[in-house]
């Protein structure tokens, strides 16, 4: 980037995430010569909006630094001439989240907002705006990059590089960076005397560990993750919203690659299933229990005393997702070349998957955008299920694109999350007319479901 | 071939199929030069063979002709100077598919011979067998052909090919041939005024139907056959263990490709569990209903003056395996160049598969082997799933000759039709305690399973 | 096809070879139903056009057929309703070239028409052409089949269907046929009697053969033509342009594979030049001495006595090409399924090719056309230089598409049979200022170039 | 590398380059623990190996550290316990190199000593010694890394890993840093504050060149470095033995990629063969200065007062050759992460090249090796001709291993430098002949040649 000073724009900039981003800033502030940051909402999230924009103007204010914190419901007067464009908006807000979590389960299925009937719903919903905020940033700031840490991370980074051609999007989340500081904690080694390769597809990725004498460390971290005689000590919580591993050490031990905590939705689906249930019947599914959390936030970001990102946060699930963002826009503007796990284009970095498709891969992030590093050909055994998973995606982002039923439907069918059939016909149904009001392009399917 | 005259082995002679097989050789005899015809089976299956070989030479004796017919329970007599070796066997006989298919369907699983759990032990049980064939026919007959019709046929074609360089197998599968017919009839036009061209894998193939003008009829043939307003009247059984096709019209509608009936496992699951469920509870599994079908059969066998195939063997659900099995032999033995449907080397027929993996793919069948006929990409929707099976089978391949425990698990977490996590280790235990003679391989795992 | 009468065009009817073209057909008249004829040239063609048209006339009319023969300068009158249209025309006559073949040798080039400098000429001047007419047929003939025989025919197939998109575009040549002849012929084996197997690009394939036992005969095809203790009295002129095969022994005997002609150039170039360029100091070119004897086969046409192909033309060096063209013809309209050799879509029946290319590879003809064997991985050797002439294949095409100078030089940089650097440069600019008023898209470079 | 101190082998240690590789380590010596510096040499080496060697020993103490510098003619006494071994031996010296590039020259082809006929003949001579090395490392230093910078790189680097199994092979080249260095220096800008990316093979790799705002700078270094308007003041020869860049512009403007300086050899061919024709009648070919020059180096090497590398080795054409070495070992050694540019398994990075054949690709350096960044897919222009190469490259191999003469007599066919046919056959013999005393495999070869 060259050396005048940046604009920030953060679509969905009332979410109790963006503490974390307006901290992941300041910490960052004198490698980032921020001007301004645009926090953007809708209307219905006005309110929450002016809450935490409020406390980010505290944040910045304490800090003693100069930048700008607006806060608008004009996308577009936000969007003219920004650097960066991240978005952490959530269509339907929590509410929905609440539906893609609930209506699974009340027919016997996974309910999870990003890999099963949920997490394509969410795709549903947010691809057409994601497609529509592009449609801006055409017009108004055609140079800006767009970090993108709106879930399904992956889906929505295909999405805006190959349907709406926005090469210049970086998907992220904040599953791997979890990963690495579980890894680093079990083998007592600091994060950066590891190397870290990881290969697949958001939420479905592997990843292999080496340590700084070039020994590699994958299988000595299998043990001490998925064995069970040592597996108790390390097995905490990676992602809050997958409370334990459930592996079968048998599945895991010989694999020669780790697997990301979302793998245990495919692998440990039946014990998956049985605790999510337990939690449906309670009412505390896992967006019940976050909307109860953000309301908590929210009520602490009122205070006109915090000025700084509240303990509780951490616990919110997302933890380092803006703190991810943060340093992949510090390591674009600066050209870091750092490594970091991002949704970025295969381009043959992973040879069993399409080239042309979007893996979530170790890249250096460079001021040009990211660069994978070539993580090769997978074993027998994890090659099929990524196969699957983004076939799945592929068929997902087509469905969200075209509004296509029976696209929608051949999605429900690959995905092993969703037993196939009339139920996943019948879940599919509910969920369409459960979210009608943010599925335009099913506009005219749902209209015949509902005679 | 030279023109001298041909010698044919049958392993698994015994089986009730072999009159269909006897009769389709005689149907061939003028194309044909036989000498000799061997039935091999072994102790457990010596009253069988006996039965089923008298009524062989009956059959063979009331066409006038001079082949002399052997039975022996001594494979490498029979094997020595073969020609074509066929094998049609079944390890642990009907008893072990009723295990197949019982002990799944008692934890809440599919319960099928081919493509679930139950397909992939007749896989951990057959494989070994058919190395150690493999083992005598290079010392015995070095240039014989392996016409391998025993399933899992696709996973015991690429065991030979790949674990054991048995270049010269074929393996077959009646579920083609079926289709084809189904097609021919629900458009009212001869097989051979239409072209079809089948890709995939065993059990999991997919298929596009021309007529003789050029005309695409695929999508008349979905039409035809999966739209319910006139699916009643074309849906017969095509496959005697799949009553009915129970696809969702909307599944299947924009595919551009017709499926299996096998396919129904996967895209139909819960409606295929109910009616196994159901089956199982009334003693009537596939492989019961079988079993008593055999009896049945062998008892017509017995009968001395029964020189012709009976019509109720048609009805046990194999029929076309044996035939295609003879067509074959002709194709190769005549370099009749006919277009059949086969378990060869993909060599990049399908894009989508492993370059040195078995596909099942309409080929040219010619005096050295199957030519395949290019297939191509797939398109999003079917990619992934038959990706997955590949890989599924691909693993089962490894731990049914390894004898990997962790393998064997990792194969069952993969394949769809088996929930993942404990319950597939429970299934996974339970079958190898229940099939421990017939899998020397898997001695050790199962001795510490024993404990 | 349906069961009406057809309709066939051939753009470049003056040319020499009608007369086989008609022969075919009449040959052929009782499997193809055909109602009319059209014959369609250019005004400069216009005397021969009505030669060769009356000709035609005479032959039919001799073989008691009630076939329209139609003869028009108007490519649009005749193209309306067409169902095949097939394309002989040459762009600038022979005259033209002459100069790409003579212009390269004055520079010490090889100079020949189909792959070297003179070949990318060729294609600079046809390619134009051929999209102007599928724009044509687009609007006249919609569902009509284009069957090209214009060299080079595998960059004008591959021009045809990926930059205008005709994908019913069929390639020929009448190489494969020859080959097929001379290996017949050399193993004292009827052709109905043998496999073949053809893999490549045009002038750029290989093949491997088998008996009708099974065995393969490529080695022994190998000795018997290409060791110099057999090849003599084998090693007839398979192409008229390749006077024999200069290939050396040791480059062919373990590849496994059988060349064909135009490898010479390649393989054997400084003997193919000091050839050419001793035919280039007497006037012989291949062009010229063509020349001569078309207008001997002209003078032979006008007699109005002559009702049947004359004996001269097969030397004329184009034997078989017409006939291949009825060959394929019929094959779509009877959905014969016949195995023939043709330029078509690759779509990985080649796997070191590009996906979307067109190779020429042996196929199924079928009436919704060629559907392609597959031929798999090549081995080390032929592998990379198919490869780089794909790719001058392609460059070649860019250029003539869009009259890019620099692609042009980039393609002649590409050529091995155009020494990389000044001299390839001079012999572009010289070709292009020669060549002028056939070459509209290089309009703008060629006005650069005369000043 | 765990905190021992480090041993070092470097084969081929009497060569001219031993100075500027001790000097690297020198550099180098804070974060590299040195223990002993071991020199290997053969018999006809020894007594630059001594004069070498004392100098080494003088480097060494000047610098006032406590290594050991050992020379031995025992190859196996130095292998034992190493940490790393450093090839940098020449094959029958230099006067094979003379012959190498004088008897194509001879012939009327490019003798040039990596790519061309020459190159070829040093792969036969050097292939089989560097097996050699591998089996004694095997035994005596299992775990060491072998950093190669004996030419051709990528071919003994292939063979190596593939041949040899030895995964533990880093290829080295100094055209790569020579390349930045020239980039650097054309934009004003240091290497530090651009990032280059690098993909191809040995002696043929393209790459693109970002800012350290992310503007790409490819066409803006074509234009200062091939534009003939710029390139005078910027071509400066970047390798020795290419005097200057002989590139048309019109070739290298539309590329999206910068050239190597060894592409000159292919685009500009007619140029480069001329001036090669000029020194080889002058008796200056580049193996007959280098000669010259080492003669020189050695003098001055003699001075027992030197004791430092001489300003005129960096005049021998190796520059930055040794430090390459030393820098990959430090980050190996150090888990640098550096971005080299490397010979390492390609494993997809470029996905136009074989997946298990050894790519030239800038790798990020870690302790387990070198990891390529992903180069993706190359445009139509430049992919066949490193198609073709790597083809060559690869038959090369096989016939440097298998002694195998119609293998070597096809990579000859191959080389687009070696004009196919019976002058290819006649350098081919001439070559065969004039080495036999290095290229024991081809032994029975020659035998027959004598006869």
């Amino acid at each position: 980037m060259d050396n005048k000073k940046i604009k920030i724009v953060t679509i969905g900039g009332g979410s109790s995430y963006t503490p974390e981003l307006i901290e992941g800033f300041i910490k960052r502030s004198n490698e980032l010569p921020i001007k301004e940051i645009w926090l953007v909402d809708i209307e219905d999230g006005k309110e929450k909006l002016e809450i935490v924009g409020a406390m980010a103007k505290r944040m910045v204010k304490k800090s003693g630094l100069d930048w700008k914190i607006n806060l608008t419901l004009d996308r577009r007067e936000a969007l003219k001439d920004a650097d960066f464009v991240s978005t952490q908006f959530r269509v339907g807000l929590l509410d929905a989240r609440i539906k893609d979590e609930r209506i699974p389960l009340s027919h016997g299925l996974i309910g999870q907002e990003t890999n099963g009937a949920g997490g394509m719903f969410k795709a549903f919903r947010t691809i057409p705006v994601i497609l529509g905020i592009i449609e801006d940033m055409k017009e108004l700031c055609p140079n800006a990059w767009l970090i993108n840490f709106t879930n399904p991370s992956g889906m929505v980074t295909e999405a805006a590089i190959k349907y709406a051609g926005w090469k210049k999007t970086v998907g992220l989340c904040n599953v791997p960076i979890n990963c690495i500081k579980q890894d680093s904690k079990a083998l007592e080694t600091p994060e950066e005397d590891l190397f870290f390769k990881f290969g697949g597809i958001n939420h479905f990725h592997w990843h292999r560990v080496w340590d700084k004498n070039g020994n590699e460390k994958t299988s000595k971290l299998i043990e001490l993750l998925y064995n069970p005689e040592n597996a108790d000590s390390n097995n905490e919580a990676v992602v809050a919203n997958i409370k334990e591993s459930k592996f079968l050490y048998e599945q895991i031990k010989d694999l020669g690659l780790l697997p990301c905590p979302y793998h245990n939705y495919y692998y440990a689906t039946d014990d998956m299933l049985k605790e999510e249930l337990q939690s449906f019947s309670k009412g505390e599914t896992r967006a019940e229990v976050v909307k109860r959390t953000e309301a908590e936030l929210f009520e602490l970001y009122k205070d006109v005393n915090l000025d700084y990102k509240p303990e509780q946060l951490t616990k919110r699930g997302g933890a380092y997702y803006s703190d991810s963002a943060c340093e992949v826009i510090s390591s674009i503007y600066n050209n870091k070349k750092k490594i970091m796990v991002v949704s970025t284009l295969n381009k043959g970095s992973l040879s069993d998957l399409p080239y042309d498709s979007v893996a979530e891969v170790s890249s250096i992030i460079t001021s040009h955008g990211p660069e994978p590093i070539n993580f090769g050909k997978l074993d027998v055994e994890p090659r099929g299920m990524v196969q699957l998973m983004k076939s799945m995606e592929q068929s997902t982002i087509l469905a969200a694109i075209n509004g296509d039923y029976n696209e929608a439907l051949h999605a429900f069918t690959i995905n092993p999350l969703v037993p196939s059939g009339k139920v996943a016909k019948e879940v599919l149904d509910e969920l369409l007319l459960a979210h009608k009001e943010y599925l335009p392009q099913f506009e005219e399917v749902i209209s015949k479901l509902e005679k």
